[in-house]
């Protein structure tokens, strides 16, 4: 391991956070809030004074970077900005437990919306700001970031590749350029231009100017932290369904964004992940659609119910987490959908979390190819997607992936079973569920109108732990963790 | 497809059904009980008829016989087993629902023990034995019987080999000798040995005859249909602590048992998967132990919370089913470590279900051998189980299995959300884990006090289909159903 160069990159992002937090410190004394304000100097404070000492330490770190370095760089560089991140919560005092700040903070950069918090607005817009632009950076990714902005030099795309690949949700990553800087840069202008776009619309539908760069922070990086504390159910209708179709938006893998921008439309419209998704989306609606209209059909028009199951749909299957109606109350059956959503995701290559797509479409194709092999033993079948041969080894990477979901949902189930919360075991699956998958609101006792903070401190550390696994796809946490990491440190 | 053998294998097989259910017509008519021995002549001349029809059909039928019709065969014939052997239910009209009688010997012969029934006493003797006895059978399966009463012939070990690899349960299966048919007989020899030494046991333990026979078939098959509406609530705590081991003994593979009849002990004790099997007991008879202990110090010593633990533990992880106590009254944590148990299953090559702990032996070691393949692109490492190599096959297979598993899980949760029961999130899933593992009874509305009754049809078919899945381990129904069936036939 190399330890110096990581230290070096660590400095770096430090650096980062301590700029990105300067909007928030104004905002927090424009709108005169002395303790918020006092919390996010002395994080500055200290994420400035944290950069500048392993920059010092770091002095001429070798350039040599392996897929290990990538893994271990990217899955504890978004722990350290989690531990700094979350100062402000708990120097200002807002949030007392430093445990609970740190599974507010960690649930924004990983782009969760799972709150402890229950009451939002107490919190004054200051950190209101950096709790929903925290969505903004953890969505495309913070080392992403940093790899857009560094001068473009030969020298630094060896670990450019490995950190781009760790961080990036999916299971391939696209070079949608030769050289990787020019990739993260072509990935953050469209993620900027997205978001402008969604703020303008949101403009037009008579919301705040605030509410709407915090809510198009937490829907481009398909969050969920909203400022009231009913969520989207208070704006317009029409900043509502704007809303439903950013979400959607970016739940698109965003590489068919750079496809439409070089005019290749058809390579874009035929991608089958993208087919699969809306396919998903469309059938998960008007089943929902039907099954809620239904059972309520006393209180809420046709109209009515089609917008707020398509916003709910929207809202999970992307793993964002808004709400516009406590769908915690709905019939079993749409619950169930809504269950089943949080477990397939959005796209790779986007913002949102979950299993993603394309791995669900890869399972698929692998249990026919299964089938066809236990009954023609002899004969030997290759996977395509999109036309292309998968290899073997994304085959059984894939495959691997689920068995590691598997488990991962199954231990921290148990830990949270045996919390001294003692909640249902809806609850408690849900919770690893909408946590995990970095969704935000469960069913239950986690449902869209309740929040997390019964839970006790082993059990939020473990829920941290499982938004930054969802986050990340599981090996850059586990990479930290690994003897191997240790034995060569 | 070979339709003729097909046939010819079917003939035999509802002959076999119809010598079966002789004894339970005696018992019938022995208990002076009318409609049950008017059901038993019945279904036993419907069997007799389809016999000789389909035998005098299929004369002069050609041996050729491949993976696929072995696959085919398996799963209908548990199908046409099923149809027939729910006729006593139905012809008596104990249970006037055809479904629901289909439902109920389903369950029989797959060894789930779920039931619709919600006075099991009120069946009557012959009917309680012929539920029973349906666990006994379907637990080494009906096929592998007929293999053992064949004559020896090299001309039927090509179709042996297939049907016996179709039929039982776990990834491989082990030809102990290198007939297939001794290899049959061999198995069957030592279940029968087993079920007479745990009805000795039960004997000693005070437990009247005829429940004595019927808990051991239950036992053997790892079904769980008791005779009482208690289950086996009543009976005395050695007979109780008798099952608790004889559950334990019928989830260890059998070959295991042959090794330890051929004296290789070190073979058999240094087996990894039961090794495994072992500690998974023992860590959760622990954990559930202390759990339960502390929750209710009041009302049980630590020896009762003991017995009940490991009662309970031995009968959810062999997914037998039995109870003692209402587990649904338990803390939130012992569920939940239930729930589990219900996931990984009892060994290969023994009479329960579940995914197998080989299977979750191997899926564990493809996660380690994954993590180490991420770190270190350019290793390549293979799998080893008890010394041996496995190849990357068997592995894709196993994942692939692990990938329907979830995939069918998933579609039967949404179609039993959508049934007219409303039932809880909990009640829909555990009701599939319990159907499709074999286990019988889950948690909330269909927990151990409760039943089956009060789904709709399309539901009851729904879990039969699983039930059919989860005993023959997915591949058998799905060849019933695949094109390519059709297309050959």
């Amino acid at each position: 391991m190399n330890i110096k160069i990581m230290v070096r990159i660590h400095a770096y992002i430090l650096a980062i956070e301590a700029v990105f937090m300067i909007p928030a410190l104004i905002i927090a004394l424009v709108d005169a809030d002395k303790e918020a304000s006092l919390g996010f100097a002395g994080a500055i404070l200290v994420a400035f004074i944290c950069a500048c000492l392993m920059s010092y330490l770091s002095k001429n770190a070798k350039r040599k970077f392996y897929a290990r370095e990538g893994l271990v760089c990217t899955g504890l560089s978004w722990i350290v900005l989690s531990l700094v991140g979350c100062l402000p919560f708990f120097l200002s005092g807002r949030i007392p437990n430093y445990i609970d700040a740190f599974f507010e903070i960690v649930s924004g950069f990983t782009t969760t919306g799972a709150s402890i918090l229950t009451d939002v607005e107490a919190m004054g817009k200051g950190l209101l700001y950096w709790r929903s632009f925290s969505h903004w950076v953890g969505g495309m990714g913070v080392l992403v970031f940093f790899l857009a902005i560094i001068p473009a030099s030969g020298r630094n795309d060896g670990y450019m590749l490995h950190i781009l690949r760790a961080e990036s949700p999916g299971p391939s990553v696209n070079k949608m350029v030769p050289r990787m800087r020019d990739t993260a840069a072509i990935l953050y202008a469209m993620y900027c231009a997205l978001t402008v776009l969604d703020i303008i619309f949101l403009l037009i539908g008579k919301m705040p100017v605030f509410d709407a760069f915090c809510i198009a922070f937490g829907t481009a990086g398909t969050g969920g932290f909203g400022v009231l504390n009913s969520s989207l159910a208070s704006y317009t209708p029409f900043a509502q369904s704007v809303t439903t179709v950013f979400m959607l938006l970016f739940g698109v893998n965003f590489s068919l964004y750079y496809l439409l921008i070089m005019k290749r439309f058809k390579a874009a419209f035929s991608d089958e992940e993208l087919k699969l998704y809306l396919l998903i989306v469309a059938i998960a609606v008007a089943a929902i659609a039907i099954n809620v209209y239904q059972k309520t059909a006393a209180t809420l028009s046709v109209q009515d119910t089609l917008h707020h199951t398509a916003f709910q749909v929207a809202s999970i299957i992307t793993t964002t987490g808004y709400s516009t109606v406590d769908f915690d109350l709905w019939p079993t059956l749409s619950k169930a959908i809504l269950l089943c959503l949080m477990f397939v995701g959005a796209s790779a290559g986007s913002t949102g979390g979950g299993i993603k797509v394309s791995r669900v479409l890869l399972i698929l194709k692998s249990i026919k190819r299964n089938c066809h092999e236990i009954f023609h033993p002899h004969e030997v079948r290759i996977i395509r997607m999109n036309g292309q041969r998968v290899s073997e080894k994304t085959v059984m990477n894939v495959m691997g992936y689920l068995a590691a979901y598997v488990i991962i949902v199954i231990v921290s189930f148990l830990i949270l079973s045996a919390d001294r919360a003692n909640f249902s075991i809806t609850t408690n699956f849900s919770a690893v569920m909408a946590t995990f998958n970095n969704i935000g609101p469960g069913f239950d006792s986690v449902g869209a109108s309740q929040n997390f903070s019964q839970y006790g401190n082993i059990s939020k550390i473990v829920m941290s732990l499982d938004m930054l696994l969802g986050r990340l796809e599981i090996f850059p946490i586990i990479a930290i963790f690994a003897p191997s990491t240790f034995r060569n440190a």
